[in-house]
């Protein structure tokens, strides 16, 4: 196996052990184990089981956003922009799921430097969803009178999806986005 | 100090504690520290870590469960039953912040009877959601089409509250409660 493969077998064997027991529980020997290293192998590829959680997250929230960046740039009214805004983020949620799961779960266990970070990323995706809703409100799209409240319900709704969602279900990940987008807008509109 | 509030001492500092560090770091030694005994003592008092855990949660959930009966079999439209559902939900949310963290980022470490408990009790939560939404939908006051989706959708934006309230604040419970009741409407009428 090359170096490259072996992280990433590495990063996805812990993301499935630090979902199924928690982070402080799990064992560097057991993702060991789970890659077929032994465990002083597995120090060539990570210093420390911190630096593999914060590595688990690398990208993802930053790839989400990205696409948000682009769905709330796109010309539309605030009522399109928020659809697709909350689509672009619930898709992001419902890739994501074990990530998700174990962000939530283990924000205390990050180290400093790495939450804020994560921190910043989260405010910016945030920041997406309250300035689409001050658009519609000041347009008169939306009767909502509580941006930062309709962001933290919306945001509530929408991150909630990773602890329900389960792939191969009835419902697309697609289906959920599209239900959530239109929901989102009946929420701000009445 | 009498035994019974020997007992409320030892988990309300076990509360804390698991907030704090999550459960697997918490260790029986600093917990026996934060009450002023040692382990030994506390041994006394309960039997194991888990258990400490498990009766962290006991009758927190029974109780706003019994609030919401109360609630759901009040007369009125779908609407005003709906509205008294979420406030009472956010409510026991709101009251419970530290317990709602822990329950949410623990759930893994229960052990498996007083996890299926706990659900059953969550699940009679989220049917009395499902129940009046269902009615909403057959009387024609709300345009929802997919009971289940919105139960859930309202469940999150409900439960997610206790990630970001911050007691203290610009907020009061009770102005969230009465907020998200009003939006748990919108959502579903349109």
């Amino acid at each position: 196996m090359r170096a490259a493969d072996r992280e990433t077998a590495i990063r996805a064997a812990a993301l499935r052990i630090f979902r199924r027991k928690g982070y402080d529980a799990a064992s560097m020997q057991e993702i060991a184990d789970a890659v077929g290293l032994n465990k002083g192998s597995l120090y060539y590829y990570i210093s420390s089981k911190q630096e593999l959680l914060v590595r688990l997250f690398e990208g993802r929230a930053e790839q989400v956003l990205g696409e948000m960046d682009t769905a709330a740039s796109r010309p539309g009214t605030p009522r399109e922009r928020l659809r697709a805004i909350v689509r672009v983020y619930v898709l992001g949620v419902l890739r994501n799921l074990d990530a998700v799961h174990v962000y939530v779960r283990e924000e205390h266990s990050f180290p400093r430097t790495a939450l804020q970070q994560v921190r910043r990323t989260h405010q910016a995706m945030r920041d997406h969803f309250e300035r689409v809703i001050v658009d519609g409100m000041r347009q008169g799209d939306f009767v909502e009178r509580d941006s930062k409240l309709a962001t933290l319900a919306l945001l509530g709704t929408c991150t909630w999806v990773h602890r329900w969602y389960r792939p191969g279900g009835r419902l697309t990940e697609t289906a959920v986005a599209d239900d959530f987008a239109e929901r989102a807008v009946r929420m701000l509109c009445a």
